[in-house]
């Protein structure tokens, strides 16, 4: 892509890629060096944080949220308006703010989780006291990284989107919803809150970035929402019936917790066909432009297995 | 001050102030309305979050950092460089991080305190789920209000102070030192992160957006410096001679618990001797200015009972 990032992912097109699959393990890659790179060593004083922050960053994962960014980015870019750089610190931040949310959500008093993606959980690894600290670093980290952009506007977004109108606020209601009945219409705002709007505002700052026109922004951030929340609802679908092997984590968890689930509220059979209407309607959003990765890339979630 | 603000505080002008008191009496509550302003009611949902964020920024305090930033730009800021609302905003996110900060470190997990300012602490309140996430909420609210200054760079600058380098570090290093025998340079480093960072990083956000030159920079950040460890060496010295009506805390905690102390290290005599003496270092800093506000916050600093 140019000479700033100099990463291995960033000297394959989009287009030449012969498939989604490939651009994703690619795109991950490339995400994973820049985490690396933008979090100290563990060599560096405070050690066991730095530590704690890479144990849990380094886990693995999709790195859905970054590779939106850059696909957003990499479609809807102007030749010279930016340099790649800014959307390298975004991408890192936008995966250290969802691995925060990760430790603190697996924390005794919220999640109580001792395994993540097959691996003791941070705080179980950690201690609590590091693991609550590992996560408001990553969040400081994240937010310098945004700045470093250049632009405020790519801040706020962030800040809005994890906010209590957005993930904490969605985190919140989870924790409050657990062991009670709760409507479609609830289930549909706390997955839209916990899971979407990280998503959501991961396209929205790949399109500030690239200068997206007001319209297309517009069409992306629908984009995005839509896919949010279809992600959640399929990630909901896999703990009822996914591969334990493929997921790295026990099946059938959220029953056991009394967790409000989708599947739970509409049924199985239902919750797959909204999930798989949420993609259409997506891609759908994106219908003016030529064959790109975000339709790739919707698709891909609307399929996934782990 | 001007119409955007609107608030009582800011039709003082700081020259006109009697004394330091008088003075930080009427910025004190001009924070407490930027506070009420920039945190969502508690009838907003979710209401529980709302409440205990409102719960714990409002329990009161001496609003030291955000009062120093407006010190700061007041004192050096150009006739018309900047619209008035965002030294404003500036504010309540210092205050804000301030807040985070004390609900985290007054978790179980930490230092494990039930009161704060004669009040029961956040999570003695809410629950232990609740007080992580008000603290996270805080946190995002307050890079919020950063970016709205319209400064990546104020971002930066707090991000940077509140990270692994700075309150973060110090906080772990504070942890991991509790029951064995510091030095006085590890004390130094501890207190210089864990609270000097965010003081001195108030200061120099209030200098960024005045628009200060370089040297006056350097000199101001230097002065940040100073007067944020002597808080601490005076946080100390109160805990052990302090008015228990005065401070709202018992004394004698960081002594039950194990706590590296400046004065556990140097004795109590050299402690205040220390105190002193950056105290007027910071004073002499700015000697090349007339009478300022700085100068008096720093001796209120010095001589301050709770």
């Amino acid at each position: 892509m140019n000479s700033v990032l100099n990463l291995p992912g960033m000297t394959v097109k989009s287009t030449e890629l012969l498939n989604i699959k490939d651009y994703l393990g690619e795109k991950r890659k490339l995400v994973d060096e820049l985490l690396s790179r933008y979090i100290p060593s563990a060599s560096e004083e405070p050690r066991t944080l730095h530590a704690a922050m890479r144990y849990s960053v380094m886990a693995g994962g999709k790195r859905i949220r970054p590779i939106l960014a850059l696909a957003t980015y990499e479609q809807f870019r102007p030749d010279s308006s930016e340099t790649d750089s800014s959307i390298g610190y975004i991408m890192a931040g936008l995966e250290m703010i969802h691995t925060y949310s990760l430790i603190h959500d697996d924390l005794p008093c919220m999640d109580d989780d001792d395994l993540r993606r097959g691996q003791p959980t941070c705080h179980k690894k950690f201690g609590i006291a590091t693991a609550v600290l590992a996560g408001d670093a990553l969040h400081d980290i994240a937010f310098d990284l945004m700045a470093r952009s250049g632009h405020t506007e790519i801040v706020r977004e962030l800040a809005q989107a994890i906010g209590t109108m957005g993930m904490i606020g969605g985190q919140i209601a989870d924790v409050e919803a657990e062991g009670r009945e709760v409507s479609k219409a609830e289930i549909i705002k706390i997955h839209s809150c916990k899971t979407g709007s990280l998503i959501r505002c991961s396209v929205r700052v790949g399109a500030i970035l690239a200068g997206a026109e007001r319209s297309t922004f517009e069409s992306l951030s629908q984009y995005g929402e839509k896919i949010g929340l279809a992600f959640q609802i399929i990630d909901d679908i896999l703990d009822v019936e996914g591969s334990q092997e493929l997921l790295g984590k026990k099946v059938g968890a959220d029953n056991i917790k009394g967790k409000a689930t989708y599947p739970g509220v509409v049924g199985l059979e239902q919750a797959k066909k909204d999930a798989d209407l949420l993609i259409d309607e997506a891609i759908e959003l994106l219908d003016d432009y030529d064959d790109n990765m975000l339709k790739h890339i919707a698709l891909f979630i609307g399929q996934r297995e782990s």
